[in-house]
């Protein structure tokens, strides 16, 4: 027994600013295939794929498969990573896999263990394990600051899974892909990288969202990009970077959304010219000031020096309790402060407000605040399933006409529902 | 507004080595006194007023007073609090000052306010104060990892508090002193540091603890001497270090274990020569690996460079399941991780058991496990409250017999109040 202790083998390795990659080559695809179908196996989930995606291309970075127990307990500690190299690197939100009883027994010794996905294909390997327990309790109370039953991601991906976590080195056959036709904009950290590049962005600001595009967002995004123009950047390029893992049952889903942003670039809400848009592959937890320090660190790793930040970022309302899950300030002074976003630029958000008098989304005015009225998701949401149309000027026609569709396709869906219950 | 925000203004001045004292200088004494008359006043509780202790001279240096908001969230979400010259220093628990409306309503708009203490004498003021919303469910979620009903602190010190918390800087007219027969061994962190001069010490290890000291403690607390002469330091010492502060109601209370850990030094258990023995001010927590990070850097602060971690530390039951609240090896790891805290030496705890052959307490053997007898601290009060010895050897007879005297003491009590009771 050495005398005294200290984090030494466990340290991660810093990425020097390469970005991890664990889609294995080509050439070595088929033996590596052969290896895993040769061992115990693990089964994902469909949010265990999405954070499988998540690490294999780098958002995660340095960051090489899922958590082992070191690297576990300094997520859910410090928020943080410490690397080889001294370096701090922000790692806010647990990133792990979880197994049940019958899959430890069945993995036995085994150091390594293959990966179906959720239909049964192999997706990849998981290296050189290490399975621990999995209290959840204290993963959630750490994480969410609160353990009230009806947290959107604990209930489906913590309280139904198994009692141990497996952390390793992971390593997937091919790129995870959806074949729902919005393969295309999921671009990698090194596909954005690659493209802000070619674009020659010398600013890029993130602006990640999981609603549809209002006029407000975009008047902050705009502005956004005139204060960098008259900061002195010569071409600042926003990435539109809407979240594409899991979300709540009532958040817009995916598909509508990307829809909704296409029309908001075809009606000229955002010029097409500077903006690229991408679906950032992250399941949702909804955990506030400690989720938004993961939002703003993948997209550093995909290139971002500047990330906007809003009230209550990735908050929610308390599913208990009538107020917010957060104090709406505590996500951007929290994400201000971070451990390892040191160099991130973090862009406040004003609070934009329709404006009665000029008839547009425009910056709160506290010394007229009579003339402001507050659209919240839920008000824009009721609009959309009711019919009725929002003031002029909340957001561009076509995007609108999208959201209308899909919540009247919803009421059909539910009507044709309804009517095959009562004819049963 | 400017573009960006990170925490400038709010940052926490680093101390250089020289603890913060925040006791005014005699001379000021009546002018304070008088300006903290005029104030508004805050009234604090008995653990209010051991906070007030251990800031007061400097255990939390480089803190200078209650959290303000920034300082808070840091300590909540990263366990540590960057300074000005950019180091971390290590702050796992939230060192807060909770005040009701009411008293938030008399304060008003005053920048300061005077502290009265229990018995509403003046205590000392807080300026620049700042008043910050007490979101009880997230700090309790975040400290603990739980927020199941039952948790001694939470039930003492938070359940029954305001909603708001106030910040600021400290200052007291005079040191805190208890009357209790005791105050000579409260020494502060630069009395302990001079001592260790005086003696010098070339390496002080500490020994935090809330219970009375048996044979098994004293052989690590030997041992870790005798490996630190093998690894050459010349004048090792040791500060054993008992918690004053609130414990929970079953625990010894302190006068009992001091009188106990007098007999232990008395018997020759430990030597006096190499041990100093003073009280640690800190109320406890019972938060596990979140609370032995401030265990361990308050005595960094006194001037110890090594650390004893014991299984389980700063741990207890779960309030509601039949388990331990925290995982008895995630202690050690989350402080040999913990930012702010590179430069403590470990020393990890070996578990010692009592040796059944051997008669004495000794480090388990795996490989003759069956003749080891584990000895909890619940055992070795049901022994005393009931009577019988524990095994020859488990303790020095002298400080058995200062336990055995206690629970003693109590049933009288319990009898006399049932006596009491009957006779109303």
């Amino acid at each position: 027994m050495s005398l005294t202790i200290k984090l030494h083998s466990s340290l991660i390795e810093p990425d020097g600013g390469a970005l991890v990659d664990l889609v294995v080559p080509e050439s070595e695809r088929d033996s590596k295939a052969l290896e895993a179908e040769s061992l115990p196996k693990v089964s994902l989930t469909k949010i265990d794929l999405e954070w499988v995606h998540v690490i294999s291309e780098g958002w995660a970075s340095p960051l090489r498969g899922f958590m082992r127990e070191d690297q576990y307990l300094q997520s859910l500690h410090f928020n943080s990573l410490k690397t080889k190299d001294g370096s701090v690197v922000n790692m806010s939100l647990p990133i792990v896999l979880a197994i049940d009883d019958d899959t430890k027994e069945r993995i036995g010794s085994s150091p390594n263990v293959g990966l179906l996905g959720p239909n049964g294909d192999l997706i990849g390997l998981l290296r050189s394990i290490e399975i621990y327990k999995h209290n959840k309790e204290e993963r959630i109370a750490r994480t969410w600051g609160s353990t009230a039953p009806g947290l959107p991601y604990v209930e489906e991906a913590i309280t139904p899974a198994g009692n141990w976590l497996i952390g390793g080195d992971l390593e997937v056959l091919e790129r995870i892909k959806y074949n729902d036709g919005l393969d295309n904009y999921r671009l990698s950290p090194q596909q954005l990288r690659n493209e802000f590049d070619r674009r020659q962005a010398d600013a890029v600001f993130a602006f990640q969202l999981r609603n549809p595009v209002h006029n407000g967002h975009a008047l902050l995004m705009n502005d956004t990009r005139k204060r960098l123009l008259e900061m002195g950047y010569k071409n600042p390029i926003l990435l539109l970077h809407p979240l594409g893992g899991f979300t709540k049952p009532d958040d817009v889903p995916l598909d509508v959304r990307m829809e909704q942003h296409s029309k908001v670039l075809e009606d000229g809400v955002l010029d097409p010219e500077t903006t690229i848009v991408g679906i950032f592959p992250s399941p949702m937890h909804y955990a506030g000031p400690t989720e938004v320090q993961w939002h703003a660190k993948a997209r550093i790793n995909a290139g971002a020096n500047f990330y906007i930040v809003g009230r209550d970022p990735a908050g929610m309302g308390h599913p208990t309790e009538k107020r917010d899950l957060y104090d709406p300030d505590h996500g951007k002074k929290v994400l201000s402060m971070a451990p390892g976003l040191e160099k991130l630029n973090i862009l406040p958000f004003r609070v934009a407000a329709y404006d009665t008098v000029e008839k547009k989304m425009a910056f709160f005015d506290p010394s007229r605040s009579k003339d402001f009225l507050f659209i919240s998701g839920t008000k824009m949401r009721t609009y959309a399933k009711t019919g009725e149309n929002p003031p002029d000027g909340f957001m561009c026609p076509g995007g609108w006409k999208v959201l209308v569709n899909y919540y009247e396709s919803l009421q059909t869906e539910e009507a044709a529902q309804q009517q095959a219950v009562l004819s049963t």
